[in-house]
């Protein structure tokens, strides 16, 4: 028999499924629990003041350093607006802290800094606060970046998760699966040579116009770490619905289908940094769909599925073939340190 | 002549000395620049909505992981919680970005855990957003933990380290050096058999109780990296003064003065994790110091110099045998990972 002391931490623990979830659920929230944490949306809110403030916290563990499309910089400065941006906040400011590794060259630290300057002002956000450490070479991993996001409450504005109705629609502002392809085509041993490009970018103009046009949006989520997959079926859970999804109506380019039927993964559960998972009333489908289309971070929007009552808690795909699977929560092996 | 491009970080870029000063100088801060940022203190100041807010944030990589009267859970947690009490704010909430090293044992994860609630429970927030990452065996060291908290401005308190004025007295709430040591001890191939142990503390209640009686108090700041050598320069700098130290008033205990003399080190330069450094108008010295020394984490509270005009921008010790030394800012080569 194994003792529990013997226990230890996989990679599959950091993958954003099966193992995250029993991983967050049996040792890091018990110790903590508070009625702010227990929501487990993508950012907690509170009232300091009579301010009311969306909070949020992510590190960037990715491998490598940069890649098409972006570097930890850009993603750890949109990640973190992202987060706020899904809970209809607008991001203010963002703290910086840099864990670097001896023997990192200047040179990229520089590259990786002005990146996240870009960013920032993209996003119209402000660095305000930072801390930098150093750990011996072999301690750490190039560069680690954790940004806290603090963003301010748009008044009348809820897309918790717990949201979707059934009847609403699922929307996405476009393609799946770009950022994650983009970056497992840099690893070592699998330099494909392909035009895959990560699509990060802040997101809280997009959400922004959308507001403006369906304040009524009921869910707000961005499929980062887990993929689509993970992000509705978290949805799933906390709404106690069932999402149903229709596997022709995904947008997957066809360089990432192509890469991922070579690797046997699955688009669902592979990570985005530029899209948003949207539910809303069937009634304001259009609307939103109009909104998000007419923004240049939005032009592949499209409907992807619908929330129904039953199965409960789970996440349903029709297949291509007109069939029914279950879309399972990745248990977390598949694509470790992407973002 | 060496290309700039082949310049790498070094361990000694995060020891909180002069290396670390250049390092910020030239690489970090010129790319986020801002008026926010500038300021370079404890914690930022901002306005939402109409809230005065402190916001901080702090990566902690102490090694050993435990550590006697600590491990890095509680650091990671007092110390987030003091930068904010050394503004002057009343801390409210933490985030907790963690980042496991594969093969960490889930027993040390659970006591680590256990602390973080413990020390969050002392000094009264709450943590209420999270991350967890995992990354390779070999490609971390085990935990790292970013904090980053929020704490609500009193009104009327302002104790930026520019404000020491020619005249003040400089006041500590403790003795120094005891958490470096007690760190320092447990590293492999420096088992001292001692009893020193961390002084690692949330100092949010002294603060509440020193400026009730003291409202009017000029700086507050907690010497941690560094010590207090590199925080009474950041005060030097910042208010263009000279910061005067009696040697014979240094509070060190003879253990921590013993190891130190052993290994070369000068207390003034070694980590504290629950003292603070007091700055105020000599006619408020001696209530300051009874509010200290009423709390039980000031028992031995006292002055250690005073602030002079000239020259400016200079820390002087006044030495045991009547002479008179510059205390530069370490290089920030003594004692990495302390914190």
């Amino acid at each position: 028999m194994a003792n529990p002391n013997d226990e230890v931490i996989l990679m599959s623990h950091g993958g954003g499924g099966r193992r995250t979830h029993q991983l967050l659920r049996d040792h890091i929230l018990p110790p903590l629990d508070n009625p702010i944490l227990r929501q487990m949306d993508d950012s907690a809110c509170v009232d300091i003041g009579g301010a009311e403030l969306a909070i949020t916290t992510d590190s960037y563990v990715i491998r490598p350093l940069f890649f098409p499309g972006g570097d930890i910089g850009r993603i750890a400065v949109c990640g973190t607006v992202n987060d706020l941006a899904m809970q209809g906040a607008k991001p203010l400011y963002l703290t910086l802290g840099l864990i670097l590794e001896e023997g990192l060259l200047l040179s990229d630290l520089d590259r990786i800094m002005q990146s996240i300057a870009t960013a920032a002002r993209e996003a119209g956000v402000q660095v305000i606060a930072g801390d930098t450490k150093v750990v011996e070479r072999g301690a750490g991993s190039g560069v680690f970046i954790n940004t806290s996001g603090i963003g301010q409450q748009r008044p009348g504005i809820n897309t918790h998760i717990a949201n979707a109705r059934p009847g609403d629609v699922v929307l996405i502002t476009g393609t799946i699966g770009d950022h994650g392809m983009a970056v497992l085509s840099m690893r070592e041993g699998l330099q494909f040579q392909t035009t895959l490009v990560s699509d990060v970018a802040p997101l809280n103009d997009l959400v922004s116009v959308l507001l403006k046009a369906v304040p009524s949006v009921h869910v707000l989520r961005d499929p980062t770490r887990g993929g689509v997959a993970a992000a509705l079926h978290d949805v799933a859970t906390a709404a106690k619905v069932c999402v149903k999804l229709d596997e022709t109506a995904l947008p997957v380019r066809a360089e990432v289908r192509g890469v991922c039927g070579l690797l046997g993964l699955d688009p669902l559960t592979v990570a985005n940094e530029g899209k948003a998972l949207v539910i809303c009333a069937a009634a304001d489908e259009a609307r939103a769909l109009a909104a998000l289309r007419a923004h240049p971070l939005g032009g592949d929007a499209c409907r992807i599925g619908e929330v129904c009552a039953d199965p409960a808690s789970r996440v349903l795909l029709r297949t291509r073939i007109g069939g029914e699977r279950l879309v399972e929560l990745p248990l977390g092996d598949d694509l470790p340190r992407i973002c």
